[in-house]
């Protein structure tokens, strides 16, 4: 950085930098690769384009265009955005700083810049970039919500299917009760089913346009942000100027949504991961979904599972780095806002990625009913051996206090609970009668959970239909 | 923490420990004091006993409690809250583990173990808490509501009111366009308002009903989940069990939606910190709002903005944790879930009240119009002299490139752009005519952007409007 | 918050807020409680005081003060600290604002307002707090350093005594290959030792003075710093006295350390939590680190262990928060730092609180060697089947294939390595011989790993070494 | 993603995976993608050959390999080494999964798998990645090192130079006492030095090494860890096998220390961009660090102060992100860490090009010391007018009284403090003498601060030889 220290040296800012009329010194050629966005913000090269046509359609009906000029505006984006879709769209290095130089740049080349000249008549790249951002991502955000859809699906499918399966439940990862291995399925359905709602809520308010706010003080020349928002399928106007370029609201909500998705993924990834183990064994991953060892030829391991929990960390840190740059500035549009797009591009990938990744791993996925049954032990119903006695009348606290007991002498004796004898209950307490052995029944303990949300076969069934019903 | 290392001999556990019939160990003091959560979740005093009400109840309908038995209840909770709300409760320390406990200990006490023992048939403190959280904040967020809709009426009535002052609008802290002062306090109002109809979304999700869910795996009994979320006013219920003691989704959301009202109101006290200063100048703040200093008698701090600032990074602090919290855990009831309830109480203090100062802020401080407008400059005007050619039918990239010709020519001369003379301004370009001079008026700059969102009066009160209409 | 739209009519500032002299308006009650730190910074009391009598102390040197007027306060001060310290301080609702202002106008009270009055000549509350912060979270943070000697001291005596007890090692949470149950204590052992080292950099740049350096740009009475470093022991200055009051970096860099540390912790604790899980049954909680469920009667949880990983998240949201706060302010000192010390405190008990838990956990920890044994499986021994090969001179890459193909053979055939026929073998690769019988054998299998810090005997011996001398 | 709902149909896997001897299924596509990381990986492609060099040479010396063998492999990475240095390297989708994949993939077409198929004997790629970026991280972190210093050069020389300009400083943004401009340069300057001391401390933490830790479990030919370290420049060993693959503590702990660093230059970058705000004036950015706008020909942005601060939230978001990640994962490695590896690839290009580009800024900033002093106010001396009476015998807080006095006739009367009239001073105080004119002085203000780390000529440049002697 020597050179920087003395009088600045760097090359001449080209002439197709938007500012270029004013500045007489160089640039550091390391601030200009600190400060340009092409080699990302290309990826609203189509949204760019088609905020641009309305632009120009709008200034159009205001005559600050002709129709010819229009016309020839019109044709020649489509060439640029045929460039862009080919990948022949050739970026000039130091001069396309971002996407809206870049477009402009082109265009002009084709169509001549006494017409293209016009084009950014009473706008600002404040307003173009937030346009840009919040079309391609409503188009992300419902790509996103097909993909969610349909895992939604395999879901509602398996629990249908595979109800019949029961498996021990657990709190703090200790065996609680018994449950159905559809039940499982659907904790976590819901919790996704409820992403879905959530989105929808989000992309609403990122379908709101920015166009026609200017560089923050709005248009001079009363153009019709209205026809604008219609042409590009905005659902609302952002009706204030400094907020439309100021905002990343936008942003961060739907990171705000995906990292609250992904910690949904993360929990999910990890039972399955924890269910996947030799000692539980509840879950085979298929192979495409699982990776070897480089040392030891045994190992498979379910790499994508631990890719899901991982990223669920990598989702969260984009919203995390985003809000502390959003803190920290004043109003209106600052440089640091430029900080957004990277994160959300990378957001958006990892999170649609994922959702694709853990249908796969779940429509594959083989369960071993064998291995769910035998992890299933008798002291797991001694909560219904508590409420056996309350049906006698017993209040609960001394039903709990007395099951308990049961569940001591079982580990004293070293005897399974619904192996010890009529008499060794009858020793903990005479109130036992002999129809207690039918309570030593995982079936029947979990088809006694009937209550809405529980374990019974019509709770299940029932949660299945709310599930498709939240699809619609 | 030497006695821990050899056999463990801490006091034996208190009779009235919920699961107190089997353990026969100790407990580390550290330990009793670490785990239990009575002297913060006690803020959920009321909640817990209206949800242990409905739950007798619902079981009285389902015949495990007799009617008498049920009132005896209802009296004895009574009681029970009235010592909480004159702050007669005595708390048993090591027995008294949390608010669950605490009540239906104390309840015994009244009614007698005999009934009380019964009350807690089929249920679970997995789903009480989830109950008592949701309730406790479906009600506190109504509060917040309210303090909002409180600082958009202060927000609206003096953008009404100051319509008039024209003020410098910045981008990237510079001088870059007039506006007018109500637009600015407009930009936040409608960010607010966002965050007012978002927070109506955010209550919807919150205000499930739990209840029922059990441990894990629902209620053995039938009890009718529909009858006690009516009872307590839930929109809906949770319909998987294992998903209802599973999820803080509620609180993840709130401090979501907290974070980034927080995230607003730091910016809009950045830009009042800024405004303050001797340098700006454009408002002053009360007295009740300021604070001096120790040291420098002179000094006249704006102590309220800046912790409003502040504590936008401690409501994120709340949000980031709890989110690590809940990610690294699998289904269910985890005890890191504990972790959910002191950041939501502080959280949601904070929030409250940092609405509450803004509001005081904002309705006690004083706008200085004199120096607003001594701070708008000529070059502020450089875009409307670009605009100008544009309507003379010059191409807008080169009316930009004159424009900033002029601006150079001003700031070599040393002259006001303003005051350049009408050959100066014409041996930039040929194109300027008399009528340039009127170009010059920063009421007329805001009064030409009255396309929607734009600084204009009507547009200005449109926004008002639309402000207006959100809060209803 | 009607009453402040209109004008602002809180109580008027008592006389003894410090900046008491100019202001003629009132303040908002809530806006007093929303600035007054008094109810945590009281924790900084005996701090506090000592940073005071060493300020008078030298102020004293410099004439300031007389023999007797420095006598009178440090009598004074001894009383103050004495009421802090029997709880019969009273503190001043909405006068002492925080801890200095409390002092002082206690001091004031007891030796006259005359004498008093001259304690702060050169003084800021910003150097104060700076002070009183860092003074007092080296305390805590040498404590820590004790706690955590503790919890090494704990893992390297059982490493010792148990270390011939052999486990499955995971990767991916997969059976990978046979560990010591010493080999795993260590692997954190060795973390939490790094903490230690780390612990002991951070305590450096933690106890650095700021003390001199007024409210920003130092003291004007030529007073002498490094005396009242020496007096308050602290091992350098601050060289800069705008640093020295803006700086928190000590307080983020403790909480970057405690954060790493509780990484640790929620590791250690996710793997004891999997351990303890029936499935695995590699340990057993002693009943004081374990609570019950009060629904399910056989439980018993590891409530200790969820804890240590929930609060993990906890302790990195206050640096997250802090970090957040930080960032958004400019030099010197703003209000916004007040922010730090809530956290700060929350933070610091709840690391050293951990690492004590931890160690309780540990030291009482049975854990069950025969479930250990058990869980090992001979295709955990596959890679030592591909080093015999290895050791025959065939190239890796294909004894790694051979023995995945043996592997496969015995799931093919349902039967276990190590009860495949020689033939079988043979029938993969020829090279197999007699001896191949002596592999599968899981002691020797760790013994072969004899590399320094591999899973022999030696070598865990060597790792406890280190650990030991990390203690010095 | 409905094919993956039926059977799995992936293209089968490739011969080249090391894992390949055992799975029969397929790979979905996005899944390889998911699952891959060479596209980010190949960043350490000279320390994978580096670290595999002194493998062979290591496993050479235990008779693994020949001679004739570990010189093949040497003389086939050399040419591997170089067609990535000249970007030759064919990385074949699909099938080079990671950089070791590639590298060993490549070397086996060079010299044959025969030899090449010895490599990775009793290896891990576990360890591999390790290495590699501790070996990386190393190196980049030493580049940053050297950045940070030239940074400091250029505060240190720029202090030593403008020691005589006088400006306002600010707590609260309010203007509190006189400062010299070099004090404000070196309150950062000290903040970074610090930085560069604990960088220090952080290398050595990431300089040990993992090499010989297999998988898990260590080795089992008795490598010769100590030899492979000293080869690869590594400063010490890490002693526990399964810490060493487990462990991305090095990760974070840069990721914390470059964060930190960041908000040091977040808060320089914001004092900055206020400095060159029109209201203040104190600098000017030069042209090569700055830009114009689209819209507004006058506009002259500082755009690299504000992507500065902006990318402050971007480290922070990879800090915060991995220790997310890291907190929920159990021992040793699981695929969660391979999220480690790009967060830290663009926080060190962050890290190291916001210094670069810092001192780009500072090195051609030009200062308007006119303005500077301009904005001091003779308020700002209240503090040296209750000194002065301090002189004179009079209690701090009775002068701070007084002075207040005199702040506020001042302003009743809108005379400048220093030109009040001496009778109007004595209204206020008698003890008030003519000398009290001598007060009015900035320059004097600034001088009788020379205790140390204070304004005056002589602590400054003391701090600039601390800080000379802090880079040594």
């Amino acid at each position: 950085m020597a050179s920087k220290q003395g009088e600045s040296k760097g090359s001449a800012p080209g002439k197709n930098m938007l500012w270029g009329g004013r500045f007489t010194g160089g640039l550091d050629p390391l601030m200009v690769a600190y400060n340009e966005s092409i080699y990302y913000d290309r990826a609203f090269y189509a949204q760019d384009i088609a905020g641009s046509i309305a632009w120009a359609r709008a200034n159009k009906s205001r005559g600050i265009l002709t129709s010819d000029e229009f016309s020839a505006i019109e044709k020649g984006f489509a060439q640029v955005r045929e460039e862009w879709a080919t990948n022949t769209f050739e970026i000039k290095p130091g001069v396309d700083e971002d996407i809206h130089t870049a477009n402009e740049r082109r265009l002009g080349e084709i169509i001549g810049t006494g017409i293209a000249g016009k084009l950014h008549t009473g706008r600002s790249r404040n307003e173009q970039i937030a346009t840009d951002m919040r079309l391609w991502l409503r188009e992300e955000l419902r790509k996103i919500e097909g993909y969610l859809m349909n895992l939604l699906k395999v879901v509602a499918a398996r629990a249908e299917q595979e109800i019949e399966h029961v498996m021990p439940g657990y709190t703090h990862l200790q065996r609680a009760q018994p449950i159905r291995w559809s039940h499982w399925m659907l904790s976590y359905g819901l919790a996704f089913a409820t992403d879905l709602q959530r989105l929808r809520e989000v992309v609403k308010r990122v379908n709101r346009s920015p166009l026609g706010c200017g560089a923050l003080a709005g248009n001079p020349f009363d153009i019709d942000r209205d026809a604008m928002a219609k042409e590009l399928g905005f659902d609302e106007l952002i009706y204030n100027s400094m907020a439309g370029v100021a905002d990343r609201d936008f942003v961060v909500e739907t990171m705000q949504w995906g990292s609250t998705l992904m910690l949904h993924m993360s929990r999910w990834a990890e039972d399955l991961i924890i269910y996947s183990s030799a000692e539980f064994g509840f879950v085979k991953l298929a192979d495409a979904y699982s990776t070897g060892s480089s040392l030891m030829p045994q190992k498979k391991n379910p790499d994508s599972l631990e890719l899901l929990r991982g990223k669920s960390g990598r989702a969260f840190g984009h919203m995390a780095g985003l809000m502390m740059t959003i803190k920290g500035i004043p109003s209106t549009y600052n440089k640091d806002l430029q900080e957004s797009v990277e994160p959300l591009l990378d957001h958006v990938k990892t999170v649609g990625d994922s959702i694709q990744i853990a249908t796969g791993v779940l429509s594959t996925l083989a369960i071993q009913p064998d291995k769910m049954l035998a992890a299933l032990t008798p002291d797991m119903l001694a909560t219904d051996l508590a409420d056996y006695l309350v049906r006698k009348g017993v209040p609960f606290r001394e039903t709990h206090h007395i099951s308990g007991q049961v569940v001591a002498l079982a580990e004293k004796e070293k005897t399974p609970m619904d192996q010890l004898t009529f008499e060794q209950l009858q020793s903990v307490d005479k109130r036992f009668e002999k129809d207690i052995e039918k309570t030593f029944d995982y079936q029947k303990s979990v088809e006694m959970r009937s209550a809405k949300g529980g374990t019974s076969k019509s709770s299940v069934e029932e949660q299945v239909k709310v599930l498709k019903k939240m699809l619609e």
